[in-house]
C-alpha cells in the first residue's frame, strides 16, 4: 500500500482563473487542499490532464483508480471537454448528469458536473449550482433568492429546492476593468475604500438608476476638480456599479431575506449595499458549500457504481 | 527665404492617443495634415516638445518663430504642461487664456488652450470646446444642446454661445472595455454590426434603463445557447450603452434637435439612436471644426501681438 490509500477521491472546483482542489477520504474528510492559477481560460483542452496532475499526483495510488468530481468552467466551450447543460426550471444536477472523461493516466476517473442555462431570458451558470446543491444538503426545499457574489455574480431563486430563474450580473468584471484599464484608474485607491462614499453612492443611483452612465466620468472629475481622495472614488465607483446592480435586480426579484452565498469581504460589500436599501441578507460561506456540493455528487456516484 | 516660408503657423490637436496637426498659410488655408500615435498617454512631458518636432520639422524656417495653437489632452496634468481650466459658464476659451510654452527650439513658440471645468456636478473637457468655438464661428449665438461623441462623449448645452453646463459619458471607452477585454470578447463581431439588433436595444433600454446591468452578461449567454450571431451581439452591446447613454442625458438635457459634432460613423450611430426614440439631430464634421475653432484662437493672437 503506498501512503496515499487513505485519499478517497478528490473534489475540484476549476474556474476561469483558478483551480481549486480537495482530497478526502472516506468519511468525506479533507485531507489536503491545493489550488493554482491554471484556470480554464489559460489552459488548451490537451493541457487539463496535466494541470490537473501537477495538484494532485501526490494525492494518487497505483493500481487503483482515485474518483476526481469537477464542477465549472472546465466543463465550458473553451474548456476540457464541454459539459452539456441542464435547463431551468431544475434541481442543481448530479453526477448522473456529469460528463466523464477518459485521461491518459490510469490512476484518474474524472467527471466533470454539468452547469445549468435558462432559456428567456438567456443565462447560463457553470459551478454556481454545485454550490447551491451544497446549501441546499443544509437548507432543504429552500425557497427564497440566494445571491452568489463574484465576476460574474448570479441572483438564483429556488422554490422548493428547484431553480426556477436566475440572472447574472458582469458588476465584478466591469468594476475590475474601469480599476485597472479605464481613465478612472488615475483617481481610484488599489486598497481599501471609503464607506460613506459608498454609501451615498448606493443610495444615489437606486434612486435613479438610470444616471450610471453619465455618473461614472464624474468620478474622475471630482478627483481633478474636487479634491477627491482615492478611497472616496473607489468607494463611489463599487457603489455606483453595485448599486445600480441592485436597482436592476430588483426589478426581477424580491430582494428582502437574500442568502448570500460567497467569501468574506465581496459578501460583506454586498450585505452592506443591501443593508443600506433595508434589506436584511445572511452571509454564508461559499467554499463549504463548493465541497459539499461535490461531495454530494461523489457519494451519488459511489451509490451508482456499488 | 527658405522653402516653408509660405506656412504662417501650425493648428494642433493633441489628444490623449493622438497628435494630428495642420499647417496653414497666411490665409488659413491647410498646406499640410499630418498625425501620429504619440498621444498625451504615450508621453512624458519632457519628450512633447520631441514629438511634436518629428511631425512639423518640415514646416518651420530659420530665422522666425512659427507659432504652434495647441488644444486637447497636452494641457492635461498628465500632458506637456497643465493649462488651467475656465469655469462654467463660460464662452469657449481664447487665445488670451493660453499657456504659453518656452521650447527648447528657437523656431517654435508654442501656446496650449485651456480647458473647461463645472463643479457640480464635477466635469471636465479639454478640446471639445475648441471644436465648440469653430462650431460658433458658423452658428453665432447658438442656443441649444451639442453632442460631441467619441471615447468620452460630451453633451454641451450653449446659451446664446455661453456654455452653461455639459456631462462626460464613457460609453466608447467602456464599448472599446467590454469588446476587447470583456467575457464578452467571445461573442461580438470584431467589424460590422446588427441594426435591427441595435435598434431593439435602445428602445428596450431606454424603457428600462435601470436594467442595463442585467442584460451584458445576456449577450454572452445569448450567443451561447441561443445563436446570435457576433454582429447581433455587438448592435446589442452597442444599442444597449448608447441607449443607456440617451436615458441618461435625457434626465438632465433636452435631446430634440441636437447637433452632433463627430467623426462620421460615430456620430452616425448617435444620430441613428437619437431617431429611435423621435428626436431629430443634425450631423456636421467635428475635424473642420477643431481647425476653426484653433484659427480663431491664431488670429486673437496675431491681433495681440501687433
Amino acid at each position: 500500500m503506498s501512503g496515499q490509500d487513505h485519499i478517497a477521491w478528490i473534489a475540484a472546483d476549476w474556474g476561469t482563473t483558478n483551480l481549486r482542489i480537495w482530497a478526502l477520504d472516506a468519511a468525506n474528510t479533507t485531507v489536503l487542499h491545493k489550488a493554482s492559477a491554471r484556470g480554464m481560460s489559460t489552459l488548451a483542452p490537451d493541457e487539463f490532464e496535466a494541470a490537473l496532475l501537477e495538484l494532485i499526483d501526490e494525492c494518487l495510488s497505483e493500481n487503483r483508480t482515485t474518483p476526481v468530481i469537477i464542477c465549472g468552467m472546465a466543463g465550458s466551450r473553451q474548456g476540457w471537454r464541454e459539459a452539456p447543460y441542464r435547463e431551468t426550471p431544475c434541481a442543481p444536477p448530479g453526477v448522473g448528469n456529469a460528463t466523464i472523461m477518459e485521461p491518459v493516466d490510469p490512476r484518474l476517473s474524472v467527471y466533470i458536473l454539468p452547469g445549468i442555462k435558462q432559456t428567456a431570458p438567456a443565462d447560463v451558470m457553470r459551478g454556481e449550482e454545485t454550490q447551491i446543491a451544497g446549501f441546499l444538503s443544509d437548507h432543504h426545499s429552500y425557497t427564497g433568492l440566494i445571491c452568489l457574489p463574484g465576476t460574474h455574480t448570479k441572483w438564483v431563486v429556488l422554490e422548493e429546492g428547484i431553480i426556477t430563474r436566475f440572472r447574472t450580473c458582469m458588476t465584478g468584471e466591469v468594476f475590475a476593468l474601469l480599476k485597472n484599464k479605464s481613465v478612472l484608474q488615475h483617481s481610484l485607491a488599489q486598497e481599501g475604500y471609503c464607506d460613506t462614499s459608498f454609501e451615498a453612492a448606493v443610495k444615489e443611483i437606486t434612486r435613479s438608476p438610470e444616471r450610471l452612465t453619465s455618473e461614472l466620468f464624474g468620478i474622475r472629475a471630482s478627483s481633478l476638480i474636487a479634491g477627491q481622495t482615492p478611497e472616496a472614488a473607489t468607494g463611489r465607483l463599487s457603489g455606483l456599479l453595485i448599486g445600480a446592480e441592485l436597482a436592476a435586480v430588483a426589478s426581477e426579484f424580491d430582494l428582502q431575506n437574500t442568502a448570500i452565498l460567497g467569501k468574506d469581504q465581496l459578501s460583506r460589500v454586498y450585505g452592506a449595499a443591501l443593508g443600506i436599501l433595508g434589506h436584511q441578507s445572511a452571509l454564508l460561506d461559499a467554499e463549504s458549500y463548493t465541497v459539499k456540493g461535490l461531495t454530494l455528487a461523489y457519494e451519488a456516484h459511489l451509490k451508482e457504481t456499488k
